[in-house]
């Protein structure tokens, strides 16, 4: 009897693994520089099959020199957009998207009604400025916040894959779907276990 | 051949029938007169069944007096939670949901900007409620933002119900689900229909 054909597992990646830098510098020392540190990797572990939402293949191309990305990049790097039409998501995270987005609008308020106290006090564009940072901060961190992040999760759902990514918004919505995650500071040498084994 | 019993029809409603003063008067001139006035109609109608999120019904308690709530009301206006930790909702809702918000927490953002610039040429009170009342509208109006408006639409879906409410936001998202819905100043007339074909 022939041994069943193993399944390979999916990864599911971000933009964040090739363009920041604190995470970049393991494949590149630029986003492109990183995109082919990574093929040359990748291309040694026929166990696992990568993927990359389309969104954000699109936005990692803003940030790269799309006539040094190898051709080779493409049979490596699937791009793919989940099947949002199709798929459906648990009721409760409705629930607790709603919620949370509902402390995070209150909490705006109140950074802005502190900015307008404050308004008279100080330079009015230093204010502001602050403000922004503030909001931004309560608003838009650790929540998921574009069609991009939902793409990415619901990706990863979908191909029961294994999610890549420094966004705190995306890892915890994962989280509450039961989709495993893993930091970009460790995927090198994630990656390079296979590699190891294989030898 | 004895005919099929004929399924009898849910209506879902929420609090603003009983309390909001321009759909309430239809019932009754205080909250607790117009439930009394829609439970001696309802009860005339065997072809309804007549269902409210427990939310919601805990909600309605703080604007009437409880002492004065007929028991009937329970036996025609049933309490129940949407199940869910079983219930789905399609992918796209969440797309749409997050779009949207993204949308007004910068335009929320725009709002507090305008305040801070304002805020040495006014009374300071005055910006700030002014800044209140755009945030709060333009964060809050026309979008679902509570658990409560989160438990009615789910209710509906999940009984294939008439669902009977003031809420914009509560609406919008209703039409995306593919709920039937009814605006509550046609709620009388409609009822009475029930009773006309009746005699």
């Amino acid at each position: 009897m022939k041994p069943a054909k193993q399944r390979r597992d999916k990864v599911v990646l971000d933009t964040s693994l090739f363009v920041n830098p604190e995470v970049r510098n393991d494949f590149g020392d630029t986003p492109t520089g990183a995109i082919k540190g990574f093929l040359s990797i990748a291309q040694q572990i026929p166990q696992l099959e990568f993927y990359m939402p389309s969104s954000i293949f699109r936005e990692l191309l803003n940030f790269v020199n799309e006539k040094e990305i190898p051709g080779a990049l493409l049979a490596i790097l699937h791009q793919k957009s989940p099947n949002k039409h199709e798929m459906t998501c648990p009721a409760f995270f409705l629930y607790e998207l709603i919620e949370d987005i509902r402390e995070r609008v209150n909490k705006g308020l109140r950074i802005s009604e502190k900015a307008v106290r404050n308004a008279g006090k100080g330079d009015e564009r230093e204010v502001i400025q602050n403000m922004r940072k503030n909001y931004r901060d309560a608003l838009r961190e650790g929540i998921i916040d574009s069609k991009e992040d939902v793409d990415l999760i619901l990706l990863a759902k979908e191909l029961d894959g294994l999610l890549v990514t420094v966004d705190h918004g995306a890892i915890k919505w994962a989280e509450k779907l039961g989709i495993r995650w893993l930091l970009p500071s460790k995927f090198k040498e994630y990656l390079e276990s296979f590699i190891e084994k294989k030898e």
